[in-house]
């Protein structure tokens, strides 16, 4: 039994080893972190709420007929998933200007696109995780060419499904991030989380923000903003 | 008679109206600026080399069935060029690991590319000039991506071009930036310079810089590098 070796720690989750080395097991924890890591804080509940909507999620996606690493959530902090070789991209959907993108362009945030944006940053804490174009993730051979054209695509399949979701909860999906993983066949899965943590999310009348930007900015209390989301999706609400 | 009429002063160049609609002058300044205009200073003799070097690379570009704004060198600090709508882009083509991108991407500056690496910055000063994707270049509407391909396509046929003439004369081409414009019917015309104030040259064996990197980095006699480049490129020295 290896249950309890860990295999990587990150900002958000916890790798641990499974008996099937083709699975591991992620825990969420409570901790929240903004600007590259130097805000932190411990968020009772978080790791719960990220848990459960990335697993409501993931299981809506593959419904859709989207490949994810998604096993099963196994407990409240806790779910197993197919394990990947992570491509080391963040890959960025926008549908309405915010965050770094009203600063860096001058453009105001709120504004819709007429078309999904969709950005690489190379995942490299060390380096601020910096924007890339094809060429540099293909000088860095971070993806091959037709891996990237497939990444692509399906970031903007998850995209439609995800606007389509939350349309339905009155909530506008801003913009969110992805990452994509691979198995030893090559075959390439979506993976990581989709949470507020990862996704702006935006009440559609009132513009309140549901999402980390309520942590980044000080708006007020996080969670509150997790369990509308949790709600409106239709989740099991304080399932404590 | 308008030829004294001031159309645009930028950091390098002024450009003045003529008699002919279709026509500009450029004259060329002998400041230097760098770090988005945050280091300036007047060198002696820059403006008259980078009018006489862009003038003798738009030639041999010309030469080789690329379409530029050139038309002729009327003196020393002066040539005649199409008036062109410029797309606000700076279109850096990298062929050795150098400056931004070593440090943004934690990568040893010297090291030769696989293939070239083609970046597009938005021009725009206030902004410091933000790298941006094809994405962001339609929604911004800076150009159709018809005209992006046909930029990137021109891009790398002058690195082709550009790389073989520097190695005739013994000078590593590490990277460049180029302007493309377009004119009335949308034709597009490779514009602006192309001198060692947008060129990193390095001496192929000593790598010695005769580029604008001696200014940012402080690493001697500007010019010297610059008549070295117009002495090897075959030009007139010193033609006073
Ligand atoms: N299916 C998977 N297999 C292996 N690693 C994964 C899988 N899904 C996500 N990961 C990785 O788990 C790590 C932990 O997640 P997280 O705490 O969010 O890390 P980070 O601080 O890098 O954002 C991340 O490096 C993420 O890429
Ligand atoms: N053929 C042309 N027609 C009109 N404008 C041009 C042409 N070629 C270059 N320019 C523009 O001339 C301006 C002056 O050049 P420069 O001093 O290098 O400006 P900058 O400070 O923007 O780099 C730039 O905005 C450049 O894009
Ligand atoms: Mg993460
Ligand atoms: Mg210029």
């Amino acid at each position: 039994m290896n249950e309890q070796v860990l295999l990587y720690e990150g900002k958000a989750k916890r790798i641990y080893a499974t008996d099937n080395p083709e699975i591991v097991r992620v825990v969420y924890k409570n901790s929240a972190t903004a600007f590259n890591g130097e805000k932190k804080a411990e968020i009772a509940g978080k790791g719960r709420l990220n848990n459960e909507i990335t697993s409501l999620l993931f299981k809506k996606l593959m419904d859709a007929g989207i490949s994810t690493h998604f096993v099963e959530k196994t407990s409240e902090l806790e779910q197993l998933v197919k394990r990947v070789s992570i491509i080391p991209l963040e890959v960025v959907v926008r549908n309405i200007i915010a965050g770094s993108l009203s600063k860096r362009m001058g453009l105001e945030e709120g504004t819709l696109l007429a078309k999904p944006i969709v950005e690489f940053y190379y995942k490299r804490d060390d380096l601020g995780d910096p924007i890339v174009n094809e060429d540099h993730i293909s000088a860095l051979s971070l993806a091959s060419t037709e891996e990237l054209q497939q990444i692509k695509q399906l970031a903007l399949r998850v995209n439609d499904e995800l606007v389509a979701l939350f349309n339905e909860c009155n909530v506008r999906l801003v913009d969110f991030k992805l990452e994509f993983g691979k198995l030893e066949d090559g075959t390439i899965l979506l993976a990581d989380e989709i949470s507020p943590d990862t996704c702006r999310l935006w009440d559609k009348d009132t513009n309140a923000k549901f999402d980390k930007d309520v942590f980044r900015r000080d708006l007020g209390n996080l969670t509150d903003g997790y369990e509308e989301i949790l709600k409106r999706l239709g989740g099991l609400l304080c399932s404590k």
